[in-house]
């Protein structure tokens, strides 16, 4: 994701410090212009903001609050705007930690995959105080499509981000339990798909049919066990707000059984393979 | 859905005897040219074919197996389309009743609301025996927009229309999860409902979610009651092939706790606000 | 069943036809003093009350309704009483069709094994009109151990009785889940069934909490098609009172894949190895 | 609970101290024979166990981790014993933690309300290496009724407590059910509850079952916001063995609606009103 992200950054005229844990990723970058960090903390010491898109809530508090980390090297006023799916919780806490040390702080995570980001269509889902959200506008502008501002604290951002993928995860969930008892009916999964792309008009449910309808779950576009991350993030944050999410729960639960069958590293359309299993279908 | 339909038909230089329980919807489309007939099998004595849409399976069974109905009437050879949504069980039945009687079958349900009728804008999920799906096909070019062949037995039309509406169920239901949650979270509905819109790229997201972030449910374009026999027959499939269908079973439970709560007649989208109960937020 | 609440109802002194489908149980009992009747209506002739116990509401309605069957024979003033573990709707069909005759009826499910049959510890759950419970008293007090009148309406008998079996599911679906992940934990079934037993001091618990830690699913005390037909006559009712059931709709999808997964005669506590098969330890 | 618990270690003539954060309460005890402590450190500097009774998670790791706590306090050798119903991640690092410093470490939650630990009636379920369960058996004797040893690792005795809970919340929500639909049949739960409580033969069934019959959430003997919090524990501990649990899933949405309906500090058996409001019944 990030070197999509970082050559737009460049595209659109900004200097660009980059930093990743495997630095060959890295360098791969500096011949489109990028100075490499040997840090996060390197990477923002002399920055106006700083993007962060890594795998998981610890992986941003390593990178935050670790050694040589963010929160001890960006300036006063300058702005950390978290790209990541991570949870609420982490983004109420990002927030307050960087007030505390005089910095800023803004959730934008993003749907979209590797080649979204590559070819700036990404959808930003930004939020935190408007006029920092503003300011930031340029920037939302140069990764994405298109940026969606759903709030002024910047965790709302991430509950919209998390209840984004569990739509998509809702739908492949209804796709599991559809082609499981169509295929017991003799009807193909292909010819139900064909009706569906039709009917709902959607690339996503286009797309995430066909790797359902071929089982092609290698390589994994998105991979289960962060699906499940995700999910779990979610209800956390329903639980905080005592939400009841019957729907996630079942997805979490399904995903947890496609854990429990081997399937961590296959892509998270793969949890289809739960409905059929209990329909003894696979 | 009758008159759309009747009218496409009537465009496409068939001619069309039309039976209605309410005369005055049928009388209205004499001047299109039209013969009204008065009994269902006073409409298809003397025809090739025989199209029947009503409201349930209690009404195909009344207009084909009562007094003066289709399976008395209806010529040895000719074809009875079914195109409403009835479960497999009834499709079967009227299969092997017809065939007894030396009558042909078809399942033909259709995706489409009234105005998607009048436009000829319906999907048709036909299945039957390949010859009769081929020689009946002039009849679902004039009334839809594209015609699905799911199977060589009606019935499999019938599952394959049901799953779809499952996947529409399946949409609400997420949604209304999704907006209970981000309510609380102090994310408004209609924020959400852009990034989706955008995310999907689906009308039917578009649509069904404004109704519900406008928490719009009258008038009904498609009752809560009926979305919720839909699902009974569904569930009934699913029985019958012994696969399991945990979203479908939600959806029942959340759709009779709507019952419960006086939203029989309001649109089906309405079944939303069980999350939004739920959650305290309604 | 049948022979022991036969045998019960001889020594409290009642003279007893008896019919069933298969001859040869029946003759079994002629050495207890019964008389054997060639069709149900020939049972119930000259009877003052008929009780009926068989495997499911089509049974019940082919010995009532069929040929030579009770409603046709039982003398006006005469009691049907319903043994069976049948649906809402049949038992008030019951109410509505003997009325129409001048007969009279009542349901009277039992909780019990056949061992209870014959030890006459049938727990028996009556509905009906009072006067008429009342005066079937003694037939109560001879095939069990405890009556109880749970209303005056039959059919309330009939929810009750499946309301009990569901209870009896509820416990088994824990079971399950609670097994499955200690499994997983390193704590054994029987070390967990132990403080359950304990906890509980329900018999209930741990002979079912046995059948389950031992994994003895033959012979079937109850079989698991037979708990799935009860479980669905429950969602039934619920639905027919719009009462949300979510987790006897759990139980209906796990006994869906049980049955998908070739268990429909085991011992319906073999449900409990769908969780475990979810969690990849069977 | 802890007053009855340290009453009934003084009549099996232990020597103790305690430390309870509500002083007051520990003077109580001091005319029994206790010595009082002013930390949780001082309360085990010279012991050869240390029991802790505490609230949550959070609670345990201030008394053992906290400032003058038990890790740095507890002599090497002398061994603490957890009898509060925590996660089993916290039981793994108490376990770890406890042996980094020569310490040992036993869990050993406990079945039973605050009278259950006054009359000696508590059950204990004890998991950690053989020996030290062995030499702690007198103090196991001393505070209940019996012991279970379910595992040699400590946190399988919090996952079998956990269990535990979950199997009488199980049964909670399925009188929960039972009772709505019988409602609206009008079959009154107290009939009901007569026909459970005599079928399975179960203190539990009766106790639990007349609170929800009676409606009686108060005073709470275990609040609902607890009970929530032990389902969260235990589907934390499920999620860690990717074993899924449905029903505790179904229990914790029921739960966050209860909670925000305002019922935390009720009696856990008022998550039966959730189904209840469900069917629109309450």
């Amino acid at each position: 994701m990030g070197s999509g992200m970082v050559r737009n950054l460049l595209r659109a005229g900004h200097a660009v410090v980059v930093f990743n844990r495997s630095r060959d990723k890295a360098e791969a970058l500096v011949a489109d212009g990028v100075r490499i960090a040997d840090s996060p903390g390197g990477a923002c010491r002399e920055s106006e903001a700083v993007m962060t898109m890594v795998a998981d809530d610890r992986a941003v508090e390593q990178i935050v609050f670790g050694e040589n980390a963010i929160a001890s090297a960006l300036p006063a006023g300058a702005i950390h705007i978290s790209c990541s799916t991570i949870g609420t919780a982490l983004a109420r806490r990002l927030a307050a930690e960087h007030q505390r040390r005089g910095q800023k702080y803004l959730s934008a995570p993003v749907f979209g995959r590797p080649e979204a980001a590559e070819s700036k269509n990404l959808l930003v889902v930004a939020a935190g105080p408007p006029e920092l959200v503003e300011r930031c506008g340029p920037l939302f502008d140069a990764i994405g499509r298109q940026t969606f501002v759903v709030g002024s604290d910047p965790s709302q951002a991430n509950a919209a981000k998390l209840c984004g993928n569990f739509m998509i995860a809702a739908m492949l969930e209804a796709f599991g339990e559809a082609f499981a008892t169509l295929r017991k009916a003799g009807v193909p999964p292909h010819a139900f798909l064909e009706v569906m792309s039709t009917l709902f008009g959607s690339p996503v449910y286009a797309n995430y049919g066909r790797l359902v309808a071929d089982e092609k779950f290698e390589p994994a576009g998105f991979a289960l066990r962060l699906g499940l991350k995700d999910v779990r993030l979610l209800l956390e944050t329903a639980d905080e707000f005592a939400a009841p999410m019957p729907l996630a729960s079942l997805i979490r639960d399904h995903l947890l059984s496609a854990m429990a069958h081997g399937q961590a590293d296959l892509d998270w359309s793969s949890v289809t393979r739960v409905a059929a299993r209990s329909a003894g279908v696979e």
